[in-house]
């Protein structure tokens, strides 16, 4: 499959104008140690309260007048659910969401508030109902990651991290990215690469479900047993392998996987809210928490930005880690 | 005394770029309800965590050399002190903070973390050693509120919302400011006056620290007991009178100036972590707050905007009203 390239990049840009929030870089007097200083990128200001919806705004844009009329239907229980649900209204386009009968209330809930309509299905089956809905209706399927559309969409993060450290007069030398299906570092890593190309790209991701690092290292996509994945705290890091395309671009782009642990995650989380005033989601935090507790992996240089992915936590869980030691 | 103008705006506009964070106007499609929509315009986001970085650091950036070279003094045991602190280190310039005895280790803590030299002295002559060290050391002084170049930089938070509102293409009617010293709902006031004349400017403050609605409502400005205003939750807004050179722009540019509770602004501080996914101190709740609970006396009109004034709220506090129950 080909690489998404700095035109389709610039293209999602334009498609999201005014869709998506255009995020600053947030710099982090509290973090700088050494020579080393940090700048957030707070995608939890998006209004779905993730990066998730450059990519699916992106991809709803790009759709025929038929495919419209048609509508979407995706499979998430999380952010991408939501995110095709709000994309989807604000083209006034009908979207449908297979869920779990198990997912939480409040999430079937928050994807209905955006007009969607949920179909809820039997874990087993999750996965081949979008299929069956697609060739019963005719809706026009929007994956989470695999997909150029997507990964350019999430890129856009990327060149607007760019920009901003080019307007800074930032000497900016590695940008960490949270790792799950890869959507978002592909996208990232294709941006920086060409059109900055001396940034380092680093993906985070949790310790206990460090599929992406595994196969960074060996050289071949690995899948983990959803068993293994579903133990990290980060719910939104839990896919077991990256996508195909995602795999593609991170063979060309990115310099390195690392992993986090868990305390390390929750730790960061509390940072995030007490230092930096914003909440992160704890898949939102792994990236910030790589640069606090993993400085030895990262190269020596004096700006580091980090990608805080999402903020939709359970406020028990944010109240818990508001509260938990710093390490 | 002059207005600002909008030059004077835009030329701070110039100054502050790449020192304080563009911040961006937040859908919330969470708040919306009839055919009235929210956005909020994050201040939180700034790197000491408050608006007052962009009228600081446009203060210490019309200092002659000679002025640089003698230093600025400040007195504040808040978010000014740390502004003040946080720009003048970016200058290169020395800050000197007077705080009271009695202030919490963390605010001197952070007041120093920016370099600044702070001199603890009694409350009882607080507001007079500065003059003294001005007097003895030939440091600038650097007002929080009374100064034209301050509310100038305050005010580039109005010209990013009427940019960012065109860009757009909302119907924006009306933006929530918070009241307290008055330099930032004054330049507000004037930017969007000038830039947006349709545009309703409403300030808010708490019920128990109105001195703000009691002067706007009567016509002149009235000053309140200390023991008065201390009694809100919201301390950043604590102080007992508009600023002279505030109430000038007040009577000017502001349509009204209405109140809310303590419940309410509890209320949200836990709504804007839990929804919009970001951390607000009680002062820079008020004007969401309005929003949410004071529906009625707004005008009637499609686009709200409300500035969150800032984020440094202790996380305790902060804790306990994740889970205040919604009204």
């Amino acid at each position: 499959m080909a690489l998404v390239t700095l035109d389709d990049l610039r293209d999602a840009q334009k498609r999201i104008l005014g869709a998506a929030v255009r995020t600053p870089l947030m710099p982090c007097p509290w973090a700088g140690h050494g020579g080393r200083t940090l700048h957030l990128k707070p995608e939890n200001l998006q209004p779905t309260g993730a990066f998730k919806i450059r990519g699916a705004y992106n991809r709803l844009s790009v759709l025929t007048a038929e495919e419209r009329a048609r509508g979407v239907v995706a499979q998430s229980s999380g952010n991408h659910a939501q995110a095709v649900a709000y994309a989807a209204r604000a083209m006034g386009i009908k979207a449908v969401i297979v869920m779990p009968d198990n997912s939480p209330a409040v999430k079937v809930e928050n994807t209905r508030s955006f007009g969607a309509e949920v179909v809820l299905v039997p874990m087993g089956v999750r996965d081949t109902t979008p299929a069956e809905l697609v060739a019963e209706h005719g809706y026009v399927w929007v994956p989470p990651y695999d997909d150029p559309w997507i990964v350019a969409g999430q890129g856009t993060v990327g060149l607007e991290i760019a920009d901003d450290a080019t307007a800074l007069d930032l000497d900016l030398r590695t940008v960490l990215v949270p790792v799950s299906g890869g959507g978002l570092i592909s996208g990232v890593a294709a941006a920086l690469k060409l059109s900055m190309p001396g940034v380092r790209v680093v993906g985070v991701e949790p310790e206990l479900a460090a599929d992406a690092t595994e196969s960074f290292r060996s050289g071949e996509r690995r899948i983990w047993p959803f068993e293994l994945t579903q133990r990290t705290i980060a719910d939104g890091l839990r896919t077991t392998s990256l996508g195909v395309l995602p795999w593609e671009h991170v063979q060309a782009y990115v310099d390195d996987i690392i992993t986090v642990t868990e305390d390390e995650i929750r730790d960061t989380v509390g940072v995030l809210a007490r230092r930096a005033r914003i909440v992160a989601e704890p898949a939102g935090a792994v990236a910030t928490a790589a640069y606090l507790h993993h400085a030895d992996e990262l190269p020596h240089g004096r700006s580091v930005a980090a990608v805080v992915s999402g903020g939709n936590v359970e406020p028990s869980l944010l109240g818990e880690l508001l509260a938990w030691p710093r390490a």
